[in-house]
């Protein structure tokens, strides 16, 4: 595993890698209260679907400990409340929801009344959660290997590491799994404009799994496939609809339509945590609008002419028709992903 | 025309606005000697496929005017020597080679033997390159009226405006044409990466202009098509071979394919300069590599790990089966191209 963490539970606070500042910098952030989650979170000190998902549950784990309640329903309510305040900070991954619902199914169902003992129950989901990310992570892994062939030629989008997770990775754990499986490999790294989280992230994990690889800007792949020759497209997820529809960072949608013209394989990689069988199509999935400064400053770089508008949807939706295969711990769906999902899960 | 003066001669010496340090700075530099216009065309203090051709026809009127020959045949000599250079600069415009040979032709069909005059009509022939460049512009704008609906949102990608020409612009000349034809219109500007030519420089021009419009990533052109809504594309071009097939800014290969598979029209505008009937399709046109550090640092900040390797191919080849239409000062061109652009010319 990564020699630096994502996310770890230390003694009653929870510690996160302060993705914000890599790779320049590795800085550790250490919080004790559910709204310091929810804005780190909001912030993009974490970020990855289900990263996200493992900082919410935590977030209850404080909210449970700092919770005054002398009584089960008093810290229900405030267990409820801290939810709330989670579960707005970001709308479009639903690993977000699908933790804080697991967290608190477990929280309905734990048979003392005592609430102590319901705080205990709150951490130990929490660090379930987690501990079954980095597991989920290593069976999506070796599921896609023999999807990447010898001396593949791979374009990835975004961050899906082992910083987008608690371990690991998802796109990149199948890129790592293969790697680990002896296979000759080539990763261009879409930079993932405006937040570079290829450029930063992806860049920073690779070189550190020694797995050789370039960066480029997001817009060159229709260069790459027409010219250089690539051999997949692998990508994380936010959220898959029944019909396999998929929210994920903006500039993937873009990637797979260039992918599909080319006849390349487009793939996408997640945790059944990351397929919600609750909506039928992307159309209903909300796509998250973020400041504009993150399009028209680089940090304290000023892009754009003073008083420039620009316009920054984090994610896009990729139809299912453009998606050869989604590859989850529990084995590859193929279309029509309405059947292959929902038997999978 | 444009209060900023993109490229113009003075008294024996060329100025040129640095594009390099827009939009924070507007500084003029001023050369005199053909080796640093190819150094200015090479590091992008001018560039855009009109304004190279410009600015290569002007080094050769300073090769010209510095050079110590007393006879024709010394002073062609040296003019080659020059034109050799400066063609080198930058390979994929066609238009640097293009405004070269108009030069030197015009210098061999000059009927005095003596080196003065052929002084004089090397730089005559560089200022007419250079004053039609600026009519073709106002002619290109007008023909594209009518392919530009009355409240349009249009994307549009890199620099084609009088910073991409001598003045008024190519693509950007079309949509400046509409607007000042009434039209309402709302302009995405892609912001280019990694130059990031739209966020710093078309951003620049339409403020100027009061044309409304905002800065997105290249990446988000899918979503734009499937969730806001957009009427037309439009992008200028560095080549376009026999068959319509055109090198532009990486990224519009990317940009042509999203607009395809939504149905959208993809414009280019360019003149007729542009076109190069010597080749048959866009499988001739070399595709420049430019520096890696211009993707893996921005400015002074580097984006990346240390180490961290980087591809920057600077064009990309869109087939002519994605192109809507090519507007140029002569017409506008539909497919087959192999017939209409052979009429056009």
């Amino acid at each position: 595993l990564a020699e630096y963490q994502t996310i770890s539970w230390e003694a009653g606070r929870l510690r996160m890698l302060d993705q914000r500042l890599l790779p320049a910098e590795t800085v550790y952030q250490y919080y004790t209260r559910p709204e310091e989650i929810a804005g780190a979170i909001r912030d993009m000190v974490i970020r990855g679907a289900p990263a996200i998902g493992a900082a919410a549950a935590f977030g209850l784990a404080l909210a449970a400990e700092r919770s005054p309640a002398q009584d089960r329903d008093g810290l229900i309510t405030d267990l409820e409340q801290a939810a709330r305040l989670l579960r707005a900070a970001r709308p479009t991954a639903v690993n977000l929801s699908w933790a804080l619902d697991r967290v608190m199914n477990k929280v309905k169902s734990v048979p003392a009344d005592e609430p102590d003992q319901i705080r205990v129950a709150v951490l130990e989901e929490a660090q379930a959660i987690a501990a079954e990310d980095v597991a989920v992570n290593r069976q999506i892994g070796l599921n896609g290997v023999p999807l990447v062939p010898d001396g593949a030629r791979i374009i990835h989008h975004c961050n899906t590491g082992s910083l987008a997770t608690v371990d690991y990775g998802t796109a990149l754990g199948v890129i790592r799994a293969a790697y680990e499986n002896g296979k000759n490999l080539h990763v261009f790294v879409d930079e993932t404009r405006p937040r570079l989280q290829g450029a930063r992230l992806t860049s920073w994990e690779l070189k550190r799994l020694n797995i050789p690889h370039s960066v480029v800007v997001d817009g060159s792949s229709g260069y790459l496939m027409s010219r250089v020759g690539v051999d997949l497209c692998i990508v994380g997820a936010d959220r898959v609809a029944s019909n396999g529809d998929t929210a994920n960072k903006i500039g993937t949608y873009n990637l797979a339509l260039v992918a599909y013209a080319h006849g390349v394989p487009f793939y996408v990689a997640c945790p059944t945590s990351t397929i919600d069988l609750s909506i039928k199509s992307g159309d209903e999935i909300e796509i998250e609008q973020r400041p504009a400064d993150e399009v028209t400053f680089l940090g304290e770089v000023q892009l754009t002419p003073d008083g420039v508008s620009a316009s920054n949807p984090a994610f896009d939706i990729t139809p299912a028709r453009y998606i050869t295969a989604i590859i989850t711990e529990r084995g590859i769906a193929y279309p029509p992903y309405e059947e292959s999902l929902a038997s999978l899960l």
